[in-house]
């Protein structure tokens, strides 16, 4: 039996599964990401448990695909990721590799998802789509002529940190203004505060019962994502013309007050030869496996490469 | 001796050009692009004279390539474009192809010049770079993986035509806030004018000359634009992660009053993780042949397909 290894690293915790040829995950797991300096007990926890999930199986493992914040395919790095304990350049992909004894793959979680929703999701006739991850932050994967675009660095397709209002709102990344202050759950938050002026931060599931309740702040922050997210969608039409456009992650399953809205600013937005050709759509990854999933995707064509 | 035809469709003159294999340019021409309803009297002034200056050389056209506003690579077609007399959709190649009897290959003036910027300026060992041309409006070519990003519609690439400023100026193509409409030597003379508070429409030219006799509006209005392009180029950065930027076109050769200044602002303004890591450059296509060269790019590789 085939197997692909799919771990997705998070700051809190990691979510590990096998997957078959078919595209059904087999085992999954999750442990602690940790609080240690270095990566090595993680990287030895998953590996033993992989391993022994194989060996349950008499199976054989093909290659294993990793999604990580600030991940880079290029050097199979994790470069400087401010939510996780290990600090500087960690070699993952390559620590990986020395256990595992498979080709590895790595980049960052957006881009996973991306692929993970032309291999698994409903994306696999399209060659060139994005897909937008709405969570604590605004991550995206750009595919493009069927691949994911790296660019040079390896680090292309960051629409979270495209600058929509020069001095504007805080962000992670020590900048001003970046889109993923006003389009995600955090920014919806910070919307709704300043449109209640109350102090007190709810969570964006908070301001979704609100909203479902009719309450006109929570509506109208809403209204203001959307503009935001509308805006930002149609300007990387502008310059990427996908076929269309998945959105992804807990934000976008408040779907009657991000879709609707999302759609008609982003129509208005849009240059007039790109009016009613681009479809919003949700993706179709199942929420729980998504992680898993795009992490295989990755590495899921490796079979013909080291069968042959 | 073999021979490429290369056409550049502007809005009053068309330029043509014959290239041999080396990228010397043989012989080149200009034509009025003419005030007709339709293309065939200009494609048949086109294909005489290059089927002329072919057999004077007796020489073989091995193919022609076609920069256009507006020009669509995926189905030869010039598409609306708002400053030609051609109204509604041109099939300009395949027009071109029954005449010439070679392949014909067309996309916008932007993306052939970064084409040429490839093949015969200064690119040549990249594979991932923007090329803007500063001119009346601002174009873009990306370069990503080697190739021109295309997108699904053909229409890929626009960031002259990225939302910057929601609500701001009125640019050509019915929307407000457009980049180009700050980042372009009509960017500047709308800048110029709005720090003097006269009514006259200045060249960016005038401008430059003022602003080399230190006249305060005129470095001002410099000073603006770059940081209007800078802010553009890191937010470009951030989505295509390229190599390095070519800046080329009438604006670009105002040297001293446009590199200093955006390289300032596109600093300040990248991530910190591409700080200091993407160069922006002169582009090194000769200006007056860079048209012709660039349309010749978008085919100087038909070589080996049609000999074989």
């Amino acid at each position: 039996m085939e197997l692909w290894a799919g771990i997705d690293v998070g700051g809190t915790t990691t979510q590990v599964g096998l997957v078959d040829a078919s595209g059904r995950i087999v085992y999954k797991n999750t442990f602690l990401t940790g609080t240690s300096p270095e990566p090595h007990e993680l990287i030895r926890a998953l590996s033993v448990w992989i391993q022994a999930k194989v060996q349950g199986l008499k199976g054989r493992l093909m290659a294993c695909g990793i999604g990580a914040p600030n991940g880079n395919i290029w050097s199979g790095c994790i470069e400087h990721a401010p939510n996780l304990t290990w600090k500087g350049i960690v070699p993952f992909a390559e620590l990986t590799a020395a256990r595992l004894k498979c080709p590895v793959q790595l980049t960052n979680d957006a881009n996973a998802a991306a692929l993970g929703e032309m291999r698994f999701g409903s994306a696999g006739n399209k060659k060139e789509f994005l897909f937008i991850t709405l969570g604590t932050g605004l991550g995206s994967g750009i595919v493009t002529d069927g691949k994911i675009l790296y660019g040079h660095s390896g680090f292309a397709g960051e629409l979270g940190h495209v600058i929509m209002y020069p001095g504007g709102r805080d962000c992670g990344c020590g900048r001003k203004g970046c889109s993923e202050t006003y389009c995600s759950a955090t920014g919806l938050v910070r919307t709704y505060r300043e449109l209640t002026g109350e102090n007190e931060n709810h969570t964006s599931r908070f301001i979704y019962e609100k909203a479902r309740e009719g309450e006109a702040e929570a509506v109208e922050a809403f209204d203001i994502t959307c503009r935001h997210l509308g805006l930002l969608l149609a300007n990387s039409v502008a310059v990427t013309s996908p076929e269309c456009i998945y959105l992804f992650g807990g934000l976008s399953h408040a779907t009657e007050f991000i879709f609707p809205g999302t759609i008609k600013y982003f129509e208005e937005n849009l240059q007039q030869i790109f009016k009613g050709t681009v479809q919003i759509l949700p993706s179709a990854l199942p929420e729980h496996d998504a992680a898993i999933l795009g992490a295989v995707a990755l590495v899921h064509d490796f079979r013909e490469a080291y069968t042959l």
